[in-house]
């Protein structure tokens, strides 16, 4: 098959791009290197099934010409704003680049009759509850900007599948973690205790407690449910039954940098606005599947911190 | 109060206006006038306390003039392509007439710091289930790009919330119909028995069967629960407890009329593709704030029909 990859040089793409090229299909990547990196690809470049476009998807007329050029059978989009606190202060950046991109990428799969989408959404999307989260709960009201622009993709992924005869797969996962990832808390910790090694400042208590998923247990939970199934919509919950709390993190990358910092609690319960500081997801339905993860939280966040120290 | 109504001069907002101004608010009315007409809203331009700007708000340019000369309290905002089938294969109607305007309208809101959004949703949010349908139903998988305009809305109405502390309330409501409603089913059948009183084509299989919902009902909810319900996000269904089937909208137009046609079923169990051929909505959460309607679906309908042939 031959697949685009929107975001795939970014850091859940370009890993992506490794798993389908692996499994034998030509892989497209186009990415604007905003948050991508040609490092994060250059490992593919001389693949004769690698193909890399530097566009910003944003662009239609560009975005048809690929499509027009290359004929794909699947498009896994993953192009996106992921940095959910840059968008605090400037709405359009979601509005823009994680939902308009979708609009785009859809306008072209109806034009171009590619009939699969694989779509990475968020647990943002659910916004705050204290119910644990599974793939039908409701209501839907994210609270970050991210989240409302997922939720919107979703919601015209689905009336072009009605509408236009697509197939969607809709990914909804929670923090991911692991090599080339670009920001969060992990970067955050690492980077502040390069600068003083001495003192280390925590946004929140340090009792936000989330689940963080290994970069390559999420193409392979991806790539699992691809494989086994196929209504018009199959959207699942991806992630790990266990969760780190932000502490629990300092300590973690603390350790592994043989430090011994003080640390300094900001305060309040959350790291910022729109953050989400505690959520229970129900991923029953990806194990009905048959799928688990192969680290827990903890063990994903240790990979992520030593990744990053290399 | 000065409130400004986008789709002031439409079906459903120029009904909002007259109660607006009974209750003693000054009103703004925006119009691209697509749907609208300036007979809706003829009645009122002596009035002192309204006030009609016929502009787009997808220009943005100009609808920032307008926030920032009138200083608005609360924004009821109803501009939207409300004509389902037209966008079936020009998704771009929805995406811009639908959801676009509500984006420009946050962002307006955002910046001038008005801080109460009062929002005409949809059961189309919905999509298609075989479950009655409360407020906090999931999963949310419209079918028309209507109801996923009216979905990507209300995330970015939720964001804007949590991010700026802005308040909705947030009405979904089902077919409404009414005194200068500019389309639907009633209108279809009207038209064709003019252009032919022996025969009715009729979409469908005629057992289609939903709630119609009378116009002034709806105004007078969104105003009750508007006074009645203080959260950061109120979200109702509005609508009646019993439906009308199609053939039976045939059967009051045909009465209304005084003719006699052969009725002709096309077949099939929907009208058109994105049209949710039935469904039941779960009212309890309005009638537990206290408000029920005066009229049956039937009577609605019978009054839109009334409406029509005067």
């Amino acid at each position: 098959m031959k697949i685009l990859v929107t975001g795939g040089a970014g850091f859940i793409g370009s890993h992506l791009d490794d798993a389908l090229l692996r499994r034998g299909h030509e892989v497209a990547a186009i990415d604007n290197f905003i948050l991508g990196t040609i490092d994060n690809v250059r490992h593919n470049l001389a693949d004769d099934s690698f193909k890399l476009y530097h566009e910003d998807i944003l662009n239609i007329g560009k975005l048809e010409d690929i499509f027009k050029t290359e004929k794909f059978d699947a498009v896994f989009h993953l192009a996106a704003n992921s940095d959910i606190q840059r968008s605090i202060e400037a709405p359009s950046v979601d509005y823009e680049l994680t939902f308009q991109t979708t609009f785009n990428v859809l306008l072209c799969m109806k034009k171009f009759q590619v009939n699969n989408i694989l779509f990475a959404s968020s647990s943002a999307i659910y916004g705050e509850s204290d119910a644990t989260l599974s793939e039908d709960s409701g209501p839907l009201f994210p609270i970050s900007h991210y989240g409302a622009a997922k939720l919107a993709s979703e919601a015209f992924i689905s009336s072009f599948c009605e509408n236009y005869g697509l197939k969607a797969w809709i990914f909804r996962f929670p923090n991911v973690v692991g090599e080339r990832s670009t920001h969060g808390v992990i970067h955050d910790f690492v980077r502040r205790l390069r600068i003083n090694p001495k003192t280390l400042d925590v946004m929140g208590d340090g009792n936000q407690n989330k689940p963080y998923l290994y970069i390559k247990d999420l193409v392979d939970a991806m790539l699992f449910c691809w494989d086994r199934s196929k209504d018009k919509i199959n959207y699942f919950n991806i992630g790990v039954d266990t969760r780190t709390r932000v502490k629990t993190i300092a300590d973690i990358v603390i350790r592994n940098m043989g430090l011994n910092p003080r640390i300094n609690f900001t305060g309040g319960d959350r790291g910022w606005v729109g953050d989400v500081p505690e959520f229970t997801y129900d991923l029953a339905k990806l194990k009905r599947l048959g799928w688990t993860p192969r680290h827990t939280s903890d063990e994903a966040v240790d990979l992520a911190v030593k990744a990053m120290l290399l």
